[in-house]
Order: structure tokens, then sequence, then C-alpha cells
């Protein structure tokens, strides 16, 4: 279960799409030994050795709710509201830098407290007629997760905003009708509706192949399992409150700071996010800390190395190469051209990361898929789970005490089952539809590209879904270039390739990213003993709750900020403009780029492949240093300050685990949490205020002395 | 001893000079609770217990050294070095509110460290000659707090600096030469060493009377022996040592937050002392947070009612009074008038707190005047302490066991004799010295008129350091300005007048100041068994010390930094102003008074009377909630800005005691001295860049929406 976290950006979140996974072994055993130190901080080591002997054995006692019952109307509702929060935070994300954290922990303890918080208020009124369960739970992160998912694999940030005409201007290449779309909630929402419950189907037969037969580890979904499960002990229903406190104390600090900063932006280049903290020349060049609790707080989930990276990649292009490439103007292209024109230097840093992000992928497609095919051969060969057993072994250390554990969970998993005709003509029949509907939507897209995608979508998804189980990689927004390079090529581009190959994206990001989400799911709901029926159904529904929230807050966003979608404003939405570039690149080829970029291109193309083959060759004492080409390239196009925010976030963390680390693993992310929920709950008032015409009425203005001077002069004239 | 708490601010500071001091046994009882918390919290009753039976029976064993010995080299260095760090923190308060705080913890604290380190350093090598006492300890607060004592005494905010042109061509009354003076360094410190030393001798003889027969209680000296005592017993040590570090980090903290604010300041009406917290209407009427570390330290040191006065005066006068006089403009002043003009609105603001300042000042002169005498007519008479015995029973509150203490302390306290000969000697000869060089320095002053101040100076030296003992109450401002008023008039309007009564001014506060002083210092010293004779030699040497420094440090203030002594500066040097403007009301009356001030004046002059009395006579439950008008009165004309950062201070405190009472009385003062030590340690690299005329960067403006625009339109064509 759980999208954000586990589908593709499983562990730690999305870049790009993309995932940049802790080592999933080490977040298992990270979430247990908080679990432990913390036990041992509050008493003895006897529930320590209760919990490492068998976690069944701990809720042997309770029982297990039927499906039905695990459906409960309380935890739809709760589903709703924490749904729409995310989807607010997610968005959020997409808009601002691309970046989705893994927000799985916040929806973990935001739905743990809600319910719980209900239970005990009716409880007390003598009305509680169910207990809240772990199953219970199980199925309102799942729905959460399938809410939130939406957000991001809509495309709001990417293939579905780059149709639109906001970023075709930027880009001047194929800006014709034929290659944009004008949005609208109307067609955005059938869109979605069409294509995003596909996936669910496609996997659906094969779960029992994959988390009972081949045992495979799904990292994300174990440690969300892990979660849930901890929360209805007593120890850690105890820890979970202390960590709820956390996160409320740190979500109002951010959102009363959130609303501080407002004051102080009337006008562009005001207020904090325009901070010249390091000086004026530095916050030309974009190196500044902007004083967004959201990404100090992402900077605390995110790995070290992850925040090195993007710090590592400002450094190398705008400390060193943007300015180097700048010294030839008017020779490698012309001069005079506003700074945001792909014909100058922009055209450098977008085509640039481009070239980093496909190297980075196509190295990992091919490592996943390699991983992929012979961990399934030799399961088909060997009939045993040999090749995953490092992994498996990790899931279920306890050796003897875990079988209890598997049978009991493999009994429950087994009791209630989908039929395999439900799955086959339900894909079926929705692919159907939505060869029908999309060409209506798109009529750039034939049917027939289409048909040919829903052809080969459940192979990828069931790749996907797999190879996602053996490393936690979801490679979705990789199938989904794939797909803008394959189709956009051959609808060509007099009949709008650009458009088609970002439809065609969509479809196939949709397919691939839910299967590998429901995949996990089934892990997590394996560990909770959760119904795999239960599951699917709060899968659905979470999946129908997306595809109308989401379309509604991007429309939000989408009327209420100014200059969304251009870089510099305070939403960029970096990747509508690398996608769309993306696809004109698989239409038109690389007429479009400036003298010596693709030069520069080919070589940061190939530098991403060598330091990923460097990264899985040197021993992992070493490789851990070795930063991130992924990572490196966001910074490319959008500036170092995120970057900065984020190291401070990481810095935070650092010094607080030096200080004590068993209250910094076990409260750390729940202050990041905290942090990031409260500026995204923030941008909610802020954007009805924006849309209600409420301006701030105040600007914090940052002047180089000498400018000072010159308008005290002119205001006092 | 101790100058800065003890002298005329004792317990808690001054306010112009008076001090407002927390109940005296309550700020004795404090710190002993203190220890006991903090011992419980780390070990079992037993320490506790030791030191509630005798605090004189846990030294026994460790020898007192020859009065000689006490003097030591170390001491001086050390004591030349905080010296100097506090009389720049005081010069700072004395330029930017004229609210002078307490730092007698925080010279303890880094006297303690400083000695600490250097004797651990020295046993580490082998070369200690002589170990840590805390004879030695009282010999370097005393000297510490002498010389940033003459900071204060020297009138470098007040008197002296209201002779200047900066000053009198504010005022535009009695600018002529007559009545200024420019200042240089020369004069300032040949001033300073004829005035500073008299009140040393003034006091010398009656010392034994006050200290031994009439057991004055002296609660800010006793407070200080206590901090020193606890300082050496091992459990003292362990929570000084905690302290020290409490205050080291957040002294960093604080210099590099001032040193971070320092790159947004180029140009005024820049950067965070200028950030409208609250709004740009309420920044207009100075109501704003401006981030100054410096009094958010302070409102932590000062006690609630303070901080609630200093709001409650605010808003009073700049939410309620200044805007209802400003709409008589045209009908009660000229309208045009630039707002610091005091024929205008400005004259309203200062002579409304010259009434309130006055008024409150009267009150408690006849208030401590009455005790005083009923308290020593009653001592003569009785030949015993009964009138004094609750006070007396707070200071040695242990019954039997005290008798110990005092029979020892006693003993050590008449053991080395100071000769009534060199006391008598020492006032005839630098009375004599000082009558001939005054004339020479101040022309309006007549030697008669020195000669009249040092005729009536040794009584109302005995009255303030008799007074004070009691409680703990120092009104040397109070007999400033009663010289202010009778040495002006009396030399009159023709004969410089003004200067002379400023002259008259500083004369008379040097001496009555440093005589509270030193009897404060003896109670310190009897109660570790410091020699008289080396706190007598330290208060000297320490003394010549701040008559060196402390001009010097002002002299750095007055050539660095712009518009010093200009009020809506950065360095507004508020008395200076308000001592001026008393001097010219008593020379000329009331003539330069704007209309309706009068009226207004008298209401306010009567209504701190009636305020003060009211706190008399109420019960204390009720008394305390009422707020002081001396308090009130400074935001009169300075704004509230900064009462707005004591109130955070305030706030912070309230909150950390709710959370943790112990740790919040343990540390409070310690965090609040590292606030105000750091930010005062940045202003001397700030003063030197000022100096080297390297200057601010950046500008950090705030405009409102309107003028941004019209901003933005003119720097873009």
């Amino acid at each position: 279960m759980a999208s954000i976290r586990d589908d593709e950006a499983t562990g730690n979140g999305y870049i790009d799409g993309e995932r940049q996974a802790r080592e999933p072994e080490e977040q298992i055993l990270n979430h247990r030994k908080v679990m432990e130190q913390h036990n041992n901080g509050l008493e003895d080591g006897d529930n320590e050795k209760k919990e490492a002997m068998s976690i069944e054995m701990i809720f042997k006692d309770k029982e297990v709710p039927t499906w039905r019952n695990q459906l409960t109307v309380r935890a739809f509702v709760v589903s709703f509201v924490l749904g729409i929060l995310l989807s607010v935070i997610v968005m959020k994300f997409n808009l601002t830098t691309g970046i989705v954290p893994s927000l799985n922990v916040s929806a973990g303890l935001l739905g743990f407290f809600f319910v719980k918080t209900w239970t005990k208020f009716l409880e007390r009124s003598g009305m509680l007629k169910q207990p809240f369960t772990r199953q219970e739970n199980t199925v309102i992160q799942t729905c959460v997760i399938a809410t939130a998912g939406i957000a991001f694999s809509g495309g709001f940030g990417s293939y579905l905003f780059a149709m639109s005409e906001t970023i075709s201007k930027q880009v001047t290449e194929a800006d014709d009708s034929q290659n944009t779309k004008s949005l609208s909630l109307g067609w955005i929402i059938v869109f979605l509706f069409t294509v995003s419950f596909l996936g669910l189907f496609s996997v659906l037969p094969l779960r029992k192949i994959m988390i009972i037969d081949y045992k495979l580890i799904y990292p994300s979904g174990t440690a969300t399992a892990h979660l849930i499960n901890s929360f209805h002990t007593p120890q850690g229903a105890k820890l979970a409150k202390k960590q709820v406190q956390a996160l409320g104390k740190f979500l109002s600090f951010s959102f009363l700071w959130g609303f501080f900063q407002w004051f102080f932006t009337a006008g562009s280049d005001c207020g904090f996010g325009s901070f010249p903290t390091l000086g004026l020349k530095a916050y030309e060049n974009r190196f500044y800390f902007d004083f967004s609790t959201t990404y100090v707080g992402v900077g605390m989930i995110c790995p070290y190395i992850i925040n090195i990276s993007l710090l590592v990649g400002a450094i190398l292009s705008w400390g060193i190469m943007w300015p180097l490439i700048e010294t030839r103007e008017g020779d490698w292209y012309k001069s005079g051209l506003p700074s945001s024109n792909l014909h100058g230097i922009q055209g450098y840093r977008v085509f640039i990361a481009i070239a980093m992000i496909l190297g980075d992928g196509l190295y990992n497609f091919a490592k996943v898929l390699g991983k992929t095919t012979t961990g399934f051969v030799k399961q088909l060969k060997k009939k045993e789970p040999s090749m995953i057993l490092p992994l498996a072994d990790i899931a279920s250390p306890e050796g003897k005490a875990s079988s209890f554990d598997d049978e009991r969970r493999t009994q429950l998993f087994l009791k209630d089952q989908i039929p395999s005709w439900l799955a086959l003509g339900g894909y079926v029949l929705i692919a159907s539809i939505s060869t029908a509907v999309l060409p209506q939507i798109f009529h750039q897209l034939g049917w027939y590209h289409v048909l040919v995608i829903y052809i080969f979508a459940p192979v990828l998804a069931f790749c996907n879904a797999y190879g996602c189980g053996l490393t936690d990689w979801s490679l979705a927004s990789t199938y989904g270039k794939l797909a803008i390079f394959t189709i956009g090529a051959w609808a060509g581009n007099d009949q709008g390739g650009v458009l088609a190959g970002l439809a065609a994206c969509g479809v196939m990001m949709n397919i691939v990213s839910t299967a590998s989400d429901l995949t996990q799911d089934f892990k997590t709901g394996y560990m909770t003993l959760a119904s795999p029926r239960a599951m699917f159904v709060s899968q659905v529904i979470g999946t129908a709750m997306g595809c109308v929230i989401s379309p509604c807050v991007f429309w939000l966003f989408y009327k209420a900020f100014d200059g969304i979608g251009t870089i510099g404003s305070e939403y960029p939405a970096p990747n509508a403009l690398i996608y769309r570039n993306m696809a004109i690149l698989g239409v038109n080829g690389f007429s479009s780029l400036p003298k010596n970029c693709l030069t520069i291109c080919y070589i940061f193309f190939s530098g991403a492949i060598i330091i990923n083959a460097v990264r899985d060759f040197t021993p992992k004492r070493w490789a851990k240093y070795i930063p991130l080409p992924m990572a490196m390239a966001i910074p490319f196009y959008l500036g170092s300050y995120f970057a900065i925010d984020m190291c401070v976030g990481s810095l935070v963390l650092f010094i607080w685990e030096k200080i004590d680390k068993v209250k910094a693993d076990a409260f750390g992310p729940a202050v990041a949490s905290g942090l990031i929920c409260g500026d995204g709950i923030w941008t909610l008032p802020s954007s009805i205020l924006a849309l209600a015409g409420v301006k701030p009425p105040i600007c914090m203005k940052f002047l180089s002395r000498g400018t000072n001077v010159k308008v005290d002069k002119f205001l006092n004239s």
C-alpha cells in the first residue's frame, strides 16, 4: 500500500518521479531499532523481547474483523480529509521543485490520531460499536495514499501541465494549437478516471505469487506495516501519541510562520522567499536560504546523500558551469535574450538536466530490469525464493518464531479471494472504455496508440511491481518517458506528436505506478492481517477520490497564483518544462538545442551512467559518499535555494542525532512531517486569499546599498 | 560590592538611574531555592541540609588567604577584560533606552569561568601556586562591577552627553555656547577621576556600624555573596559549569545573530531593527518587535511587572495620547514642525515623561528617606536592630547555626582595619583637588558650588548607603536631579546654569552612587570572608579602570555611529535629552512648554505619586499587578519597540517556568546574560567596522504595496 512513499518513490519519495531509496533493509531495521530503543528508554527489555519474538503473538488475542467490517464509514471520512490535505501538499511539491518526499509517516500518524481521537470520544460517550483495529488503520493508510498518489501520477507538475499554453509559450518550439491543449477541470477528471484504475486490475491475479510464493520484500510496504503494527501495541501507542504531539507542535509553528511570511510578500522578489541570506551576488545565482519550513522538513526526511547531491549539483551548475557558459554569450547563443529563453542560457540548463536525468533513468532501468529478469528466472527454475533470501531474511529474521507469523498471515491473506475473472474482466472493460474515450480528449492520440499501450501495459506493470518488490524502486516515470519518445515519434510532428507523447506518458505512468502501489499495499495488508479484498476496495475508493480531489486542488493553485509554471516564480512547476522539452526532443530531434549544448549533454548523459556504475561497483562503505546524478540534475534548472533549505534540514537532523540519537530517530520524521504539513496547510488559506483578491500589505525588499540610496532619494522627492 | 546590580539599581538594574527592585527577600530566597532544587535534582537531600545548616561550616576547612593574597594579578587581568566587556554592554544600554539591567550574574559567571579555566590550565601544567578562592572571586566581582559602574554613573547616556551640541541642537532653547560643552576624551577622563573616588572615602568609617552593628541586609550584596559562595561548593560548581555552558551557547547565538543582521542594515530604516512585525501602521507608531536579543534578554531578567508597565505606558502614550494630541496640530502647537521638534509633539512626549519620572522619584525619595530616618532613629534609641529584624531574619534564618557564621564573619571582617584617618584624609584631599579642578573644566561651575556639594555629600552618601541597606533602593539619580535643579537655579541662565546643573548632577551622582556600591560590596565581602582592605583596594582599582575604559568605550560609540543622540536613530541616548530638558526647566521654568502641556504634566506628576501610594497601601497580593510609573514613562518618548522585545522575553521565561520551573530558575538568568552579552560583544566589531568605513552591503527595506509598485517602476525605468 501507500503510494506516496511506496509506489515509485518507495522509501524516500520521488525525484522527477524516480525514487531515491535508502537501502531498503536499512529502512526496516531503522524502524525496528527506534521502537526497541524507545522501549528500552521507557522500561526494561521485556517488551522488546516480546516484539523481537513474534509480532503476531502479541496480537494473538485480538480478533481480526471480517473484510466488510474493516471498511468503516469513519475510515473513509478520515481518508477523505487527509486525502485533501496530502493532495495539497503533494501538489505544492509538484509545482515548486518536483521533489516529492515520502509522506507515509505523516499520513500514518495523522490517520492514527484522527481515528483514535474519534474512537476515544465515542468510547466516552458509550457509543463506540467497533474498536479501532490495525486492519482499519491499514485501510485508511491505503486509501489516503491512493488519493494523494493521483496528485503525483496525475502529472499536474509534469506531463499534464506540459500540455498547456503556459508552458508551450516558454518553449517557443511546437507551440501551435496542434501541440497544446488548454487545461480545464472537466477533461482532466474524465482523463484520470479512464486511466487510473487499469493498474489496479493488471496485477491483481499475480498478488499471491509475489507476496506468498516469491516472498518479495517490498521494503516500504513492510516498513508501513511495522509502523501500523507498532501503533497498536501498548508501547507503540504511547510513542505514537508523543510523535503526534511533536508533529502537532511543528505543524502549528510551520503554519504560523507561513502566515507571518505572507504579510511581507507584496510584489515579486519580496518576502522571506527572496531573502539574500548569503549575499546579493549569491542570490542572483539562486544561492540563498529561503526560510521554507517545507524544504527544511524534506531535508530531514531525505537521506543525507540526496541533500548533498543536490548541493553538489547546484555548485557545479550555478556556481561553475552557467557563469562559464554565460561568458560565451553572443558566441554560443544570441546575446540579449531574456534569461528564461530556451535558446539562451536556459536551454543549457534544461537540456543538460534532461540529459542527466535520462542517463540516470536509463542506467537504473537496465539495472532493475536485469535484476527483475534474473530474479524471476531463478524463481521459475528453482521454485524456491533463493535469490531473494537475503532480503526475505531481513523481513523475518526471527527464525522459528517467524513461521507462526507467516502461517497466520498466509492463512488470512488467502481467506478473502478476489476472483481472477473480476481482474481480467475489469481490465478489458476499462481498457475498452479508455481506448474509446482518450482519442476524444486528445484527438492527436489515435485509438491504435492507446490500444498498443494497453497491450504492453500489463507486462510493464508486472515488471514494475516485481522490480519494486525486489529493490523498492518504482520506474513509473521512466516508463512514462519511454511512452513520450515512442508514441511521440510515431505520431510525428505534423500530427501533434508532442501532445500525443505527453498524453501517452500519462496513460503509461498511471498504470505502471498504481500497479506497484497496489502490490506494496498488499504486502502491508499481509503483515497487518488486513483482508486483500478490503485493501482492494479501499484502493479503488481512494483512487476515485483522488481523481476528483487532485484536479480540484490543482485548479485552486492554477487560478490562485500568478505566474504559476514560469521558472523564477513561486510555483515554477519545473518538471512541466522538462517533460515538454523531452517530448519535443522525441519528435523533433536535437535541432532546437543551442550551440555546443548537445556535446555537453552527451558528456552529462554518460557521466550519469558512469557515476551510477561507480556507485554500484565500489564497496558500499565508499559508495555512500558518491552523489546521485538524478538528484544533482534538479538544481541545474531550478537553482540551489531549496537544496540549501534541505541541507539545513540535514544539518539540524545531524546535530540532533549527535546530541540524542534515540530521540532524533523517534521524533525526526514526526517533526519533519509537522514542518511539511503546516506549511502545506497554509497554502490552502493563502490560495483562498489570493483568489479573493486579498493582497499582502507589505513588501520586504532587498536592495544593494547603492540602489537603496537611489530609492530613498526617489521616495523623498 | 557590585555597582550595576547593587548600587542604585540594586537587584534589578536601573531605570533612568533609579532601580526597580524585586522584593529583596524574594531575591535571596530565590537564589537559595534554585540551589536547593538543583541539589535535589542531582542527588538526595544531603547537601541541601548541609547548606541550610551553615555556610561557613562547609568552608570550615578552607583557609582564608591574607588580604594581600586575595589581590592577585590574574584577578585584575580578568577584571580588566570583563570590565571592558561590561562597559560596552552598559554603554549600549545607556545609549539605546537608558534601561540598564542587572549584570551581576553575568559578571559572576564569566569571572568564575575565566579564572577557573585559567587555574585548571595552570593546575595541569603544574604551575598553579594559589588555588581560586571565593575571596578572590569576590575581589574580581567587586572590581568588575566598579569598572562597569562608571559606565553608568559617568553619565554618558545622561548628564554628560546632555552637555554636548548634539543634544542642545535638538532642544533649541539654551543652545548657546555658554550652555554647551563639546565632548572630548581628555576632560571626561579628568572629570571622572576627580569625582569618582569621593564616594569610596565618604562611607568608609561607617562600614562597621552598618554591616556589623546594624546588621543591614543589603539584599543585592547578600544575593551576590550567596552566588559566589555557591560557586565554591562542589554542587554549586557543577551547577555553575552548566550555567556557563548555557550562557556560552546563547552568547554565540546572539553574537552571530547580530552579525547576520548587520549585513542588511545599509541605510536608515533598513534591517531587522526596522521590521514592521505588527504591520506598517503599528510601525509608524513605534509598535514593532525589532529582533533585538539584548532586550529579549533584559525582559527575561526584569520582573514581569516592569515589562508589563513598559507596555502599558507604550499603549497609553503611543496608542492613545499622542494620536489624540496630534489631532490638535495647528491648535496646540504649530503645524508642520518635524516630529522631533520639542515645540511640537515631541515636547509633549518628553515633558510628560519628565513629569512622571519626577513624580515617581519624589515619592520614593520621600519614602526611602522616611524609612531611613525612622530606622536610624530607632537604632540609635534602642541600640538594637529591632526594626530591621524582619529583614535580618531572612539574611540569617538558620537560627543557632547562623551564630557560627556570624562569629566567623565578624572576626574576619574586623581583622583588616582601614584606619579612619585614611578615610577622612582621603576625602578632604580629593575634595580639595576636585574643588580646584572642576571649575577649570566647567567654567560655569563656581568653586563654591562644588564646595557646597562636598559639604553635604557625605550626609547624602550616608543616607543613600543606609537606605540602600534597608530597601535595596539606591536614589543616586534622584540626588543627581536635585543637584540639577538647585545648582542650576543658583547659577542662573546667564551664567550657564544649564551646564552648571548638569555638571553638578555628575558630581553628586558619582559620590552617592559609589557610596552605596561600596557598602553593598562590604556586605558581600563580609559574607564571603573577603578582607575589607582587599575589597577597598579592588574597588579603587576598579574605579580607576572604569575612569579610563568608560570614556574610551563611549568615544568609540560616539565616533563610530552616525546619528548617535537623536531620537529615532539606532542610539538615541534618550536620557541625555531628558536630563538636558530637566536642567532647562530648572533654570528657565516652564516657559518652553507647548500649550496645555503643563496641565497634562501636572496630571501625570500627581498620577505617578498616586499610583505609587496605591501600590504601597494595597495588599501585596493586588499591589503586584499595579504598574510602576517610572517604567511607564520610558516608552513615552522612545516608543514601545523595546517594551515589546522585553515582553517577548517575559513570555519566553513565563512559558519556560510553566514547563520546567527548576530549570527556568537555574538557567534563565544565564540564558538572558548570554543573549545580552553576545549582542553586546557584537557592538565592538560593528563599531570598528563603522569606524573603518566598512558599510553593510544590503538594505532590507519594508515598503507598503503601493510604494513598492512605484519603486519597482522606478527601478525598471
